[in-house]
């Protein structure tokens, strides 16, 4: 399975060609395609925009993606949460359906893109660090039910306003119950139980192809007249090209939703390309990823679409049916194509229910509460950024849920950067180490000298806490002679905390109290080298280990330890 | 010098009186208030506000902290920093000088004490670790410069615009320097001059105060017909009470520059406020800070002040000048409050160039470039980063040069976090413990075993790293049974770790490669038994020591090692 490595500027699969791998490309291609039909139409509503726009952005931003990223099988197009970003956005500043709506989507889309093509060529790739797991699993399992509730307009075949707040969402849904349509309430659930059932049984078929055409089918031959709404006129043609109207104030007014979809996006489309990679052994660049979705949203935004990204499942099923280069893409993009070219004008008999019960389906998988379970069970902190993200999602909005869970998990990360764990050692003679006399009480202890070790980099804003914590240590105890300072666990120092540290020495050598250090790190005594310290201080800052230490400190050595005897 | 306990809600010193302090914090008050009020103008006028709304701010906000802060020596009021701070946020909205202008920095008072109140209650003192070391020195040298060129204006006697771009205020200032006003600019040189000498000989003295009464005695008496701008008419009375007009729209846009204003006045408070209580072996608590700080600038919104702060200059001088408590503020305060109620005719004569020097002087000291070498010389990322925000402060502006300090500063931390330092370690025999062989070529390796000591705790955006690095080492060589990794500097550990980690171990055992780990601590180890490691991996995830690793996998021991033997 494994492809020869990438030589020239283009991609390999544009100039090797070889039959049997042409042949596996069309099909999960055609696969792909018959996905993207139904799927790109449904998520295109979603986000408050024609059907069409969705296939629109479902043709050449697949082929710049194709030419530029780095996953073999990345199948990038109209995904679910990023259409509810799109739409909970842009409907704060012009009607959904509008003219303008449109306008700001395509201006929208083409910030996400340039934002994206910058920060890869600047390979900020990693800076998506900043978004934990626990943020991102909380958002996602709550967009997931704000996007179903949202389908429940089309489930039931009743009007609803364009809400985004999940509670609003269900007090139009409580208002309006009383006038569901009987006919599209058993089209929709239906759909929804036959699409879940051959998804289980059949994950490589493209399902929702043969519900758009029954439906389709269906209400051709009079189920509109019972009222069933369908997608109606669906315009014949390609996307035009057209450069979005770029004017400073949106953009300011923007900015902050791009950011937000270029941060979902390219997490979403990472981890499954990332997935999929790991799975065939060969390795996607986050630079070139970034650099290929952002390509795809400016070639989105110059050609009548809005914002892509590489979808879960139909990468999923991009590798599942056998499709070996992005050639896969290509040939879904041209059928696409061919669609628009020719086949619009069968779906304007195809009902909006059957479309509802296909994102339905798509986002079910997503709701994931074993993960939140995983989450408290493992670290109560994870566990609650989760709960705080999916609460926030649901009941505040979708874009101030994911601002609030990452503000949380960045604050929490402070404070636990600046509040270390610390712990007092003692020799523990069973195991040979030096451990916390928390968790080891009967650990021995050496008459006049304390052992600490510090669990963190020393750095500005943790230097106080370390202070703080020494001071309470001394306070409890009066023979104290040395403080012995375990750097095992400093990873990194900066300059606030040599010179903390070096203060804090001057202040406890007035009482008689001289500190020494063992186990310092490479990185660590670098620092402490152009600081002058092993002039300064001599021997004592540089002990190899505990046991050295001790030995060198002249206090009787661990029992049974040979710590300075090793070298003679 | 100690004090006893605070026992009652009400300050101590509120309670108990003794004569000798009484007498020590007149002094101390007076001598503040004679610093304060040419100051206090001077720094109003920097914020483009009337100079009495200075003396506003410094009457009732004092009495505010007072009650409510920790610190005893802390002497509030304006300070240049956020004078300008203020000034360039407020220039936005409104003419600096009119009465919306007014309004506005109102509101922004009212902002940011309301944020300070709640952050104090929330105990979200800790958030201010988030500014580094770094970034606020960078931020304040660029600032002082800043400060100082606006100042030119006055120092030169020309009219200029107000300008925050320091190449503005440069082009402005070779245009106009032509047109300067030769006395003006002697008697602010001299000024400059004589409070330079003067603080540096004796620094306890409110200097400031003898060039304002020289420079209004030289003005009323002939000055001012040469053209000497004076401040003019100063309203005589107490501050009025009103509310500040509070809208939706203002606040939104203020509050931005709300919170900058809370951080940098906080953090330059809590810094000076730290140093003395350091000195005289008191506490000061950062919460209780944020609490006092936050009713003092509630109070000056409500009384026609502007923002506030613990101020560097004036808390030293307070500590020098033998103030045992608060009540030197208070009698600051009440000083002014007399002096707004008789004296303010008097400073109708007051040179503008006198309170300019008073500036440019107060500012000088806090230029720091041997700040950014020591930087430099300690790491070479934190000199970038002062130097980042300090080219940024002067070139762009400066709540954009703080930003572009903080995002850089962000970013550099998650570039280090996600690309952890890795050791592949060897016995040193010398030293008795394992080293990093990359620091160490002559350390002893052991056939079949990788020992790897990642330094920083695991987390989801370091796997994939470690997990390439292990890829790498791995690609290198072929004989590999065994992969040790030593868990000494992994203080922390979050569940994408764990998965990834068990994910490694399942797909290198495929290759007959096997994990072990040693010298797990205490809260890591937490996570791993909730995993459960133990009962699925056994001993060799929790070996004390890379010594008993090693005689654990049956690897030969360290030569002159007697781990095996410890606990016979």
């Amino acid at each position: 399975m494994s492809m020869p490595k990438r030589t020239s500027l283009l991609p390999d699969w544009l100039v090797h060609v070889d039959g049997a791998g042409l042949r596996d490309d069309v099909t999960a291609g055609l696969t792909i395609a018959a996905m993207l039909v139904p799927q790109a139409m449904a998520y295109a509503m979603l986000a408050g925009l024609p059907p069409v726009i969705g296939l629109y952005a479902s043709t050449l931003p697949l082929v710049a993606y194709a030419l530029l990223g780095s996953s073999r099988h990345l199948a990038v197009g109209p995904v679910a949460m990023i259409s509810l970003l799109v739409f909970a956005a842009c409907s704060k500043f012009a009607r959904p359906g509008s003219e303008d709506y449109v306008a700001t989507v395509l201006l929208l889309t083409l910030l996400t893109g340039v934002l994206q093509v910058a920060a890869g060529v600047l390979r900020l790739g990693f800076l998506v660090n900043f978004f934990s797991h626990a943020v991102i699993s909380g958002f996602t399992s709550a967009a997931a039910i704000v996007i179903a509730l949202s389908q429940m307009k089309h489930l039931l075949g009743v009007k609803l306003g364009n809400e985004r707040n999940v509670f609003k969402l269900l007090a139009q849904i409580a208002r309006h119950v009383h006038e569901t349509n009987a006919v599209t309430l058993l089209l929709g659930a239906v759909s929804i139980t036959g699409l879940y059932i051959l998804k289980k049984r059949y994950p490589r078929l493209p399902s929702a192809i043969l519900f758009v055409v029954c439906g389709t089918l269906l209400t051709y031959v009079g189920l509109s007249r019972l009222g069933v709404a369908t997608v109606g006129d669906v315009p014949r043609g390609l996307p035009a090209f057209s450069v979005p109207t770029i004017d400073l104030a949106s953009i300011r007014r923007l900015l902050p939703t791009a950011l937000v979809i270029f941060f979902v996006g390219y997490m979403e489309s990472i981890s499954v390309a990332k997935y999929v990679a790991a799975r065939l052994s060969y390795e996607v660049n986050p630079n070139r990823e970034l650099l290929g979705l952002g390509a795809a949203n400016v070639v989105s935004s110059l050609f009548s679409g809005y914002p892509v990204t590489g979808g879960f499942s139909r990468t999923a099923v991009m590798y599942q049916t056998g499709a070996r280069t992005q050639r896969a893409a290509i040939v879904a993009a041209a059928a696409i194509l061919l669609t628009l070219l020719a086949l619009t004008p069968l779906f304007y008999h195809l009902p909006n229910a059957v479309l509802a019960a296909v994102i339905v389906v798509a986002v079910a998988g997503l709701v994931d509460f074993q993960e939140a379970v995983h989450l408290f069970r493992m670290k109560r902190a994870d566990g609650l950024t989760f709960l705080l993200t999916f609460v926030g999602t649901l009941a505040i909005g979708i874009d101030q849920g994911l601002l609030m869970g990452l503000i949380f998990s960045l604050g929490l990360f402070i404070w636990r950067s600046s509040h270390p764990h610390t712990a007092e050692l003692g020799y523990v003679a069973s195991e040979g180490v030096f451990r916390n006399l928390r968790r080891y009480p009967q650990a021995k202890t050496y008459p006049g000298v304390l052992i600490l070790r510090p669990d963190a980099s020393l750095y500005f804003a943790n230097m106080k806490f370390l202070e703080d914590h020494l001071a309470r240590e001394m306070a409890a105890r009066s023979d104290t002679k040395w403080v012995l300072i375990d750097l095992s666990g400093v990873n990194d120092i900066d300059a606030v905390a040599v010179d903390t540290l070096e203060r804090l020495m001057e202040a406890y050598e007035h009482s008689g109290i001289r500190f020494a250090y063992a186990s310092m790190k490479g990185p660590v005594r670098d620092v402490i080298d152009r600081a002058g310290w092993p002039a300064k201080y001599g021997l004592r800052v540089t002990y190899p280990s505990i046991q050295r230490a001790l030995d060198g400190l002249g206090v009787s050595s661990a029992p049974g330890l040979m710590g300075s005897t090793l070298d003679t």
